[in-house]
């Protein structure tokens, strides 16, 4: 029997949450919240911003051996600038195969974008759509986007292709093949 | 390769989320839920309810083989009625078990009470304490209580007894000896 004792603060990246087992998500990484990305053991890193990452972050990476996936799309921002769905299915694609768990999704706030490819992986787990966006609103609070959540009913899932031998359980007990 | 086809629709508890590996949190399973609370293959539950659960409920439990673990406290209303430390550790103890896991915590919103353990559980995990509020007001909202977060900040981990042998791993790189 073991008791707790006080052990070194850690500050974890702002909007941070576990999805399921294997993937995180977040916003941008910043230079405090590194010791607590340490503890998280993470094999790969899925940015969806298109900007340079600083090279602070770019070396700690590195010296974690953490894999850099980008797929840098633009926010939801009416009415001229749209999610590309097809960059979306890209990302998922990459989200799925646990050879790169455990892995952090972000974006910058970790609230829009990032809520969009979450919302989508949810309506790969075949959740309901009551459910994707209430999870997409507690993150995006104060700042929920109708567009993002209307992205999420429409974005099709059969456009999203796996390798179900390296996919999670939970989507391989939804395979089906063609 | 495989494409994604439409499955069944899932209804995943209110305010459901994964914690850390093989603990989640959800406001009160309703009968509607099962399906999804199925997919999770639990071992336990652990509900911080004083009042006996539904029979329905019960049946499923039993028929799923899910361990029943109760913790009952009351939630937090000012003046007189408070969160009882010593019940809190003892439901910490419980949690960080993983003979128990995977478990799902829950009270009936899945905001307060549960919002308390997780914070407490967080610290435990030597989060920030704005990390923990930030967490702790994502899922109390719109009804955050100021006790609840009071309550968290004044938690002496230190009085939580856990089992080495059959901690977690983030737990066990924590671990104190006295």
């Amino acid at each position: 029997r073991v008791r707790m004792d006080e052990a070194e603060e850690l500050f974890p990246t702002e909007n941070f949450a576990m999805v399921v087992p294997g993937i995180y998500r977040s916003a941008f990484p910043k230079k405090k919240n590194f010791a607590f990305i340490r503890k998280l053991g993470l094999r790969s890193v899925l940015t969806l911003v298109p900007e340079d990452m600083p090279e602070q972050v770019r070396d700690f990476y590195k010296a974690q051996k953490i894999q850099f996936l980008r797929f840098g799309v633009p926010g939801n921002k009416e009415p001229f600038v749209d999610i590309p769905e097809d960059k979306i299915a890209e990302a998922l694609t990459a989200l799925v195969d646990v050879r790169n768990h455990p892995i952090l999704v972000h974006c910058n706030k970790g609230k829009h974008r990032t809520g969009c490819l979450i919302g989508c992986l949810r309506k790969l787990q075949s959740w309901s759509h009551t459910a994707i966006c209430d999870e997409y609103r507690r993150f995006a609070a104060p700042k929920p986007r109708a567009l993002d959540q209307q992205f999420i009913e429409l974005f099709d899932v059969t456009t999203v292709f796996y390798n179900p031998e390296h996919a999670p359980q939970w989507l391989r007990e939804n395979q089906n093949c063609d």
